[in-house]
């Protein structure tokens, strides 16, 4: 057997199970699920469990300076680049077990399988429990992983949460210095390689297409657009159907022309998920409806194709209505790509394992976008059943929790293997 | 010159519009609107200004036992039957300074203008302003009008308003007995002949047909509708279109659907003026959406085939859209039609101002309505600026304002000779 497959067959599913189920109990909500948001104290104590598995399989880890954990030997500008192994601590409110969670657990799981069958690698292997992936509060997502990414979080820790509160006093009160976050990048301690991150689909690709594991192409990128309808909210017994300018027909008709985007194929996926109405009462027409809507897809001129069609249809609904219409672009998510040799050595990794896999994109953002650019990237998915996340119905299947994790272990062999270290230290 | 066109002749305009216009002080808001909620401490000084308002033209008036403001001298059962003329007094939040209070004052003007031209009524006319019409923090409509119509209020009394408190509590607060309710019926002190009540339109109707006055042959009936779409919330970046089963789009079709009934021509009117999302975030597909919905006509037939419609439309989207759909009619108000001799009396009466009148549907709710079946019922709207009402903006032109009062002067003389007295007191 070789390395990546001696590997593979190492890994502790048990233990890894279990240490899943230990930090589920955390933050445990009435509805059955976890609330582990960014800066809470069930934050925390789960940072803690995880440092504590980490010290159990000879590991040792710092809180760095934004709040994240990370578990590191010593490295110095003279070491070979590193592997870093990452995936997020924090969890939506009343979320399910597996998001993020299983990408730290599930990463220690596998240096624990690399070291148990005694395979030394070249390059250092840096594991990362990330804070604040979801951004919670309100607050910018990913802190963590920008800041273990070297790139600034100096806006971000301005920022308020909707209580009020700084950011940077949010990462204070979980135990970092946020003055000195730049010392958080990875890349100030040595050399990096690649990122690698293992994560559940949170969507039903995968499951409906019946393979083991996903290995991402690209993760999305997303539009996000306001659309607010302006019409006249007058009395809806005495006001005759020709005299109104009805808001809320206005935005009906714009929540159809959102998901025509992508029922047509110019993006991947759209979604109309907030809709509020003023004054918002039965015998009142709506004088003003304001409309939350995205658009996603991997490739960036399809996300602007989608834009377009969906500003034409918009022009249409006001001419038609007689309905004032204004949309705006709040934010740009741009797509971004994983890259080639590491997908290779994810695919090589599954190969080791016996496990089946699927190339698929990521609809969902994730800690990997912050390395984007960086270092090379890689993810690898496994299956959600019946594609559920950010709920407490959150689920995979045991055995493909333990696959993905061996997967996962083979795949830093072979990424081990692949990287060449130049003598200045860089790849 | 004959007693219905010196009735008008006689009317105070400018007495009218300064009464107007001090009762609009009490209770200013911010925006330029009137508050003066039923039970509020400025629905009482309201009502006292009215009172003195009553008493200077030599009016005496009571306190009913639920608020009302009453004026009328002594009946008994073998009075002539009285014309009662009314509106309410209470305000929805922020008003304008018309709906309810002009045809209360209005009506204090005609009687006045009657008393100024020393014309000798055959009947007697009691002048009521009615309390609650508005059904202020969520309780039943029209609580002083039906009380005065002799219709049970008892289970209204028993409701709570937002904060809790029992509409009897509330009454008790504005001065009145709410246990001794049925004495406010009107019919006790003598038989009735007819009520006439004198209104803004609240609509753009009167005002686009360029005529003076408003003849209503009836008063709108209203189904209220709520229709909730159950669909399935999920991750709006990993659930591909085809996965997805989106309460929002079901709910936009069904907007579209509550519309297409009004105008298709089943029913004159047709809104869905409130709908909420759940969760109701952006990158969540909507997994449930509860939209309140009403249909109105004057006509009963119509109603049920609007609403047979809209089953009918709502089915169809649900088996489109994979989106479980339920309606639930929350409320039914039957339509009413006003009498043949009152609107014709109401005719006569402008004929005798040289005013130019039109048939019109009342479109909104009126006390008028209490009185329906209890005595014959007739009411005149004056023109809506641009049909803005309950809102501060709400507003018609003085002369207009003017000319209502003296139609309705001149109205009242023209029933006053045109109702028979039975030998006992009946009409």
């Amino acid at each position: 057997m070789d390395d990546p497959a001696r590997a593979a067959a190492a890994l502790d599913g048990r233990r890894l199970l279990g240490n899943l189920g230990s930090l589920a109990q955390i933050g445990r909500t009435a509805q059955g699920g976890v609330s582990r948001t960014a800066f809470s104290e069930d934050f925390v104590a789960g940072r803690s469990l995880v440092a504590d598995a980490c010290r159990a399989a000879g590991l040792a880890s710092h809180v760095d300076e934004v709040g994240n954990l990370v578990c590191e030997t010593d490295r110095e500008r003279s070491s070979p680049p590193a592997i870093i192994v990452g995936s997020h601590l924090d969890t939506v409110a009343n979320a399910g077990l597996l998001d993020g969670a299983y990408g730290v657990l599930g990463g220690l799981a596998a240096i624990d399988a690399i070291t148990s069958a005694s395979i030394r690698l070249r390059h250092p292997v840096v594991l990362a429990g990330f804070v604040n992936e979801e951004g919670a509060g309100g607050t910018a997502a990913m802190l963590g992983s920008k800041a273990c990414a070297g790139r600034s979080v100096e806006s971000d820790l301005h920022e308020r949460d909707e209580s009020g509160r700084s950011v940077a006093e949010l990462v204070v009160g979980i135990g970092g210095r946020p003055d000195d976050a730049p010392s958080a990048a990875l890349g100030r301690r040595g050399p990096l390689g690649a990122y690698l991150e293992l994560h559940v689909e949170q969507g039903p690709v995968l499951e409906r297409s019946g393979r083991d594991i996903g290995i991402v192409t690209g993760i999305t990128g997303r539009v996000l657009v306001d659309v607010t309808c302006m019409g006249r909210a007058v009395h809806a017994g005495t006001t005759p159907m020709e005299a109104r300018e009805d808001a809320l027909v206005a935005a009906a008709l714009v929540v159809g022309a959102v998901e025509r985007t992508a029922r047509r194929g110019l993006v991947r996926v759209a979604t109309a998920g907030a809709l509020r109405v003023e004054p918002g009462v039965r015998n009142t027409v709506p004088g003003r409806v304001i409309l939350e809507a995205e658009l996603r897809d991997a490739d960036r001129t399809a996300m602007s194709r989608g834009l377009d069609a969906l500003d034409a249809a918009v022009a249409e609904i006001s001419a038609s209505t007689g309905v004032r219409i204004e949309t705006r672009v709040v934010e740009v998510v741009e797509p971004c790509a994983t890259d080639a040799m590491v997908r290779g050595a994810l695919a090589a990794g599954a190969l080791a394992c016996g496990a089946s896999c699927a190339e698929i994109t990521s609809g969902a953002g994730h800690d990997a976008q912050s390395f984007a650019g960086v270092v090379p990237i890689g993810m690898c998915f496994v299956p959600s059943i019946e594609g559920v996340s950010h709920a407490p119905a959150e689920a995979t299947r045991d055995e493909d929790l333990v696959r993905g994790a061996a997967v996962l272990a083979a795949s830093i062999v072979v990424l081990d293997r692949t990287l060449v270290a130049s003598p200045d230290g860089s790849t």
